[in-house]
């Protein structure tokens, strides 16, 4: 592979190839070049591959796949301080105007012009460079690997969900789907003092792992029953009280939401971490009088990567138990067929120039 | 009627009588009982005349009806010190435990033991006595009248309804719905500083009224289209950018509902504050990616019912408006069927001992 | 006057000049350049004036003065969108970074590497041209004159302030100080609801005048008493109960301090808007154990500018009562010394090419 | 030591003696007697022994001192269901009156009527019984020693402190004062996620016993030199940034006040929770610019307690490092010249019916 900017682009539902391309030259005087050396699989990719499109979001062109990077800078522009060539960064895939509302009210996660990797029609991170402005790199510190970097990601949405969900030390919180998402929320909700967390997950292999890793205290693997007994099971099992202080939804899957909804405690926090289906049958009436306040989280926003990768550095989430397999970058196209069939919890791709073990 | 406390009693579905039961004696020493001059009705009291139950609420026993009252003291209790016998008030119906976690917590109106009028198996206000501790009865001003002092009631479900919606100065309102509650919502909200407030109503002639008394700037009625169709038409009449900062469903219906979601920013609030089924289909992937704060609303809590004296004693609200009929006790029944009729907006019952003219 | 861009240049204490300097270009595609046409006169450029310096910032080369300012856009960049050369406009003269942590965390008025008018090193906007970006420029309705424009700033300093305040509905308010920023905090806790705005101001005429223009309910002139007599007579007079629920010093007194802080009451809001000397005397145990909030505000941020047009434009805010003067460019320091001297409430600067009547 | 109720009363300044009082009774159904087992001695009571009084509190009559206990319960009221006879609890010694406004927004520590323990006119706990209503007494699980029910007290005013800094995870968070509540505010902090606490005491072997056991990351031995330097110091040495997120005085020491003002970043929060001088200089400007956000703090209030228990019995807090004297009821005096004197960090005073080894 000699190629100058070796990229792993999607052209159309299950159609993939390796392309050349011209290597990415900064546009602007704070703009950084990454040498990338690992990418995650997430499950948007995996979506894409095999829908070519997430919602309004629809692959009209070619593009690179992949979005949970970490690299080795490559080339600083003349306005960056921060960084120098040869220094090991996570990359924070998307790059937000600066200017429209959201980004000056604190939210750029939600900028109406953002430019995310691998979301249409924004190549991805697949490839062996990529550019970004230095302030969405973040420098590894040396206790962490450039590996463990990419769990990055994946951690700064866990991160975003648990903020939506105000968890608070003492708290009790309840977490359904242990994915890599939902782990991560886990011990994050642990880092943010809860107390209790009750991983609730279908496979019992996963829940389990939950616990023995510590990212839960609890799990809970559910039977087919009504939610309100599933959820007054749970209260009584994990002696949850009036209900749990917070519920964390990382499944998208409607039963779950519909236990997740009786299961929280009056006045208490739901968050929609998981995307499933558009719409789903909701127990608005339970959510009305008991006052839950319900959030959406969408990606991460200020503040989100840097303490992901406090987390990771104090060993407050072990980052390396989630990676589960590193595949070389010829075998991408594999991997995301791995991804699919459900096999291990983290699997990342070498960069172009890194060789697999 | 020279009965001693004639009250207006529910026995089942459709089944009411007049009885004559004792008066209600003071059982602490902050309580106070007050003669009930005007009782308002409010849809759930003809909800339990006609189903005999909301939710897990069920009718076991015989209940007296009523829970928007004011009236005059009639007698204190010896640890009484803000009220004297003669001063008119208005009556906050629920009467908390003060001692659980919620009540602690500032969040009184989701005690886990309240005792609320007319909600099995508490007795309501259509009663000429009822009693209540000192600080759950508001001495009206000079300015207002017994009347007015009803409608604090519905005006302290607006209140809260439109604090959990975190309505802000300079905010864009949608509100769904111009019943009682609806209506107020419009104008807490304009009296919050928001400086557009729509409200969306099927029926026009009530979406009108909310406009001429100065509830809301401006009123839709709705087509029978996709939600998502009224919902970019809402924000481009009114010309709301990237959707309304704050929505506020005061009608229960599933379509409102989907507008609702639809029609509110990306990062904004919205309120479910009326109540329908107990199951809707719900848009959730479009809450989740907005990142909307969605919170139920459920009766009044902490400083709701001061706020609405004042709103009320200070013009920004007009009661008076909403009070389109006056019927004396015995023709309580009547004036029930009318409700539910749909006549006129807020009609209130004389006490006892009140001649209407 | 037929300069090309004619500016009112502070060199030294007590020391200015007009200078004809170059146009100042666009450097950004979304810049746009102003034709200034009119500029209040703060405290800030008077102290400038006065001391050559405020804290930190001092004055080591020339530098125009002026920061209150609105006119017509003369040249847009080409990638602006929402404004064109002839629109009016009110500017906002400060532009930050977008990159630091408090630019994305939703406080870019604490930005650490603020570019703001007539603070060195950067030049102020009393001069013929001004650049900004897009977004700091601000289209005046039809309903608004460019005079008006101007009391934006100080406007937008007085909606942070009151912000900061975390001023509710129904609230009673206290305000220090009947100067352009006292009066127009009054305003804005009237538009967020606040009920009880009692102004506190050594100088009656300058009292009654918040009250008779609509700012303050209430007034107060203090006497020379210990704070705290001063504080009890407040809450008797004003009817304040257990106290103030938000105190604004806008004087930056230490005798007002004091008094605020005494009649606040518990779990209040403080916010020190003006500023005095350095070190003060303070009653930190008193703003202890009654656990006050106490908030500096500085500047203004996401959300203030747009809010203090909204203010304006809908009438809630009577920005005309304040302009008491209007002086031709070439009277600019004669107008600097007036406002030392204390004349009337906020004086225009016309600009250079402006035919002041 | 037969006595009924033996107390241990304050009659005046350094006059106390031991007293046989009547045994307490209950005075409502919710209420619990509890036989008092420890008591640990607080600076409060240190001071009103030396001083008799503090700020607006001051003994007129003899009081019983002590606030700081757990027992075991003797005897419940007929409405209590989640306590009984024998069962060791800690105790929340002050009883608001659950009807003031404070109470009832969810703030019962500021309460208007509120009843503490040996707070001028109510008796303290350093007595063989002492009465609390059901709510207010803490069940201690199997794994928690009476003794370390104590520390709940102080730990409560920690929560309290540290919840007041809204102390987010990842943050830095600096602590002025090594006695028992600095301590335990390190604590806390770090139960809240902060991964950087450094404590600022001025005698090194408090300083370390912080960071040795676990309470404090880092320590600081300040020398007598300008705030600002000792700040910048700060900074420099533990790589702070922009400054300190957040900044807690536990100490009530003027140049502590000052190096805190100028050790917080901008936008950042500061908790006053020592208590020392009435009015003190301070830096009000360098707070306002800096948009500061400062509050105090007084005693605890809703979940404190119940925090406080769970981060003892989960391991967060390790209370029995801070109990480092226990001695005999008939010592109490001695005990009371002994913290006076410095010696040791917390002592306990065993009840009348304990023998201490």
């Amino acid at each position: 592979m000699s190629a100058q900017n070796l990229s792993f682009v999607l052209e159309g539902i299950h159609k993939v190839k390796f392309e050349d391309r011209p290597i990415p030259e900064l546009k602007d005087d704070h703009d950084v070049q990454i040498n990338v050396k690992y990418t995650g699989i997430c499950g948007s990719d995996v979506h894409y591959w095999e829908h070519g499109s997430i919602g309004d979001f629809v692959l009209t062109a070619p593009m690179v796949l992949g979005h949970e990077s970490a690299g080795v800078i490559s080339k600083v522009g003349p306005a960056v301080t921060t960084l120098k060539v040869g220094d090991k960064v996570a990359l924070e895939p998307g790059v937000p105007c600066r200017r429209c509302d959201p980004c000056k009210d604190g939210k750029y996660n939600l900028c109406l012009h953002m430019k995310f990797a691998a979301t249409p029609p924004y190549d991805g991170t697949l490839a062996k460079y990529y550019v970004l402005p230095e302030d969405y790199c973040y420098k590894l510190p040396e206790n962490m690997t450039i590996e463990e970097g990419c769990v990055m990601e994946p951690l700064g949405v866990a991160v975003h969900v648990t903020k939506q969900g105000e968890v608070q030390p003492g708290d009790s919180v309840v977490v359904f789907g242990a994915g890599p998402v939902g782990l991560l929320c886990c011990g994050v909700a642990k880092a943010f003092g809860a107390t209790k967390i009750v991983v609730v997950e279908l496979q019992e292999a996963r829940a389990k792992f939950a616990v023995e890793n510590g990212f839960a205290t609890d799990y809970h693997v559910p039977e087919k029953v009504d939610p309100t007994v599933t959820a007054k099971k749970l209260i009584e099992q994990f002696d949850l009280g009036r209900g749990a202080d917070v519920v964390i939804d990382a499944s998208g899957a409607e039963p779950c939401i519909h236990i997740g909804i009786h299961v929280v405690r009056n006045g208490g926090h739901y968050v929609q971490g998981g995307m499933g289906r558009d719409y789903i049958n909701f127990p608005i009436t339970a959510a009305c009088c008991k006052e839950i306040t319900i959030r959406g989280s969408f990606r991460y926003g200020p503040g989100d990567y840097k303490l992901a990768l406090e987390l990771i550095s104090t060993g407050q989430i072990n980052a390396k138990s989630l990676i589960t397999g590193v595949v070389p970058f010829n075998k991408a196209e594999e991997a995301f067929k791995d991804v699919k069939a459900g096999k291990g919890i983290k699997t990342l791709i070498g960069g172009p120039d890194v060789t697999v073990a």
